[in-house]
């Protein structure tokens, strides 16, 4: 009974706006009222100008998104900055779920050939199937470019499994190579720690030491 | 070194748009460059129109947002719903820190009297003093009202003690009785796991079984 008190806490809004303000935060993913009355109150403290950057930056983001004609990226232009750097590999092309993927291998220094953004995972579960996915501009890109390497780069599960084979059908009539990143023990983990199928894994794909 | 470049992960951003409101977000207090980025890549999958009402809420609650003339309370009007309602005991307040207050103790509904709103505790620490809170207008109210009775409810903290202190100088001069909210051991809790000032206070304000 005390716990339903805590729970009604937030139901009594003393004014329209506070209660409009908190119910459009507490929509976003992870953030709940009580959180949302908290940031909304901050949002109180601060200047007018400081919360309508805010609030303007975000609509704006939404009206004038732009995603790259080859890659899917989010960028400003028509192509986005990495498929037009012409120092990049335009014959090798990673393909990962999302944005934040092409920002953590960017941010690895390790791979100069260009990307594509599926914007999303195979998962019928959520309802999404390959349709709702950047596969047939894939299929295009591969076709039309003439390509050497596809380097898969989704997540280790049953989706990422799934949207790994699907595609591999779909690019194995052509002439290009088709990898997937290592899956191993992670750099500065410990053995005896490892799941066993990591390791197991890492045992299998075991490369020369001198190639290391 | 890798955990560094874990760090750098988010540094890197495809739009200039999408930084700018990742940057925003962030602003907020307990949202880091990570949940920023997830939130606004939500933001995207929402409609432009659901993203709109969003940034509105915000920007209409901080640009006309009112407080009550009385009690400081955020409100629609020039006087809240609280201190509008004839049916409510207009000489006893309940002096509160926010208007979070306010809503807790709202919803316990144990207390039909009005409130003050100081919008803050005194905290030296924090640059926070009495001129910086409502409390000149609470005294303004005593004086005119002929208030009865003020509950302080104020956080149970050294800041809560001080601000409790300066409050009752303040008001001593008056006619009015001074009270604050009960000490001890919560309902539900058990004896032996409350801790030692707070059991030892509920011992010492101890109360008569039959008014309990």
């Amino acid at each position: 009974m005390y716990k339903y008190y805590s729970l009604l806490m937030i139901s009594k809004y003393p004014s329209v706006l506070l209660e409009n303000a908190v119910n459009e935060f507490a929509k976003l993913p992870g953030i709940g009222k009580k959180t949302a009355l908290r940031l909304v109150l901050h949002s109180l403290k601060r200047t007018p100008e400081e919360v309508e950057n805010f609030g303007i930056a975000l609509i704006n983001l939404r009206n004038e998104v732009n995603y790259c004609k080859m890659c899917h990226n989010i960028c400003d232009n028509e192509i986005c900055n990495i498929c037009s750097d012409s120092t990049r590999d335009p014959l090798t092309i990673c393909v990962v779920e999302n944005i934040k993927e092409v920002m953590a291998i960017e941010n690895t220094g390790q791979f100069r050939g260009l990307y594509h953004v599926l914007g999303g995972i195979i998962s019928p579960m959520d309802g999404i199937g390959p349709g709702d996915l950047q596969i047939d501009s894939l299929v295009k890109r591969v076709q039309n470019d003439k390509l050497l390497e596809i380097i898969l780069a989704l997540s280790a599960t049953i989706e990422g499994d799934t949207t790994n084979f699907y595609i591999y059908r779909k690019l194995s009539a052509f002439d290009v190579k088709i990898t997937t990143i290592a899956r191993g023990v992670s750099v500065g983990d410990e053995i005896e720690y490892a799941d066993e199928i990591t390791l197991g894994r890492s045992i299998l794909n075991r490369i020369d030491f001198k190639a290391s």
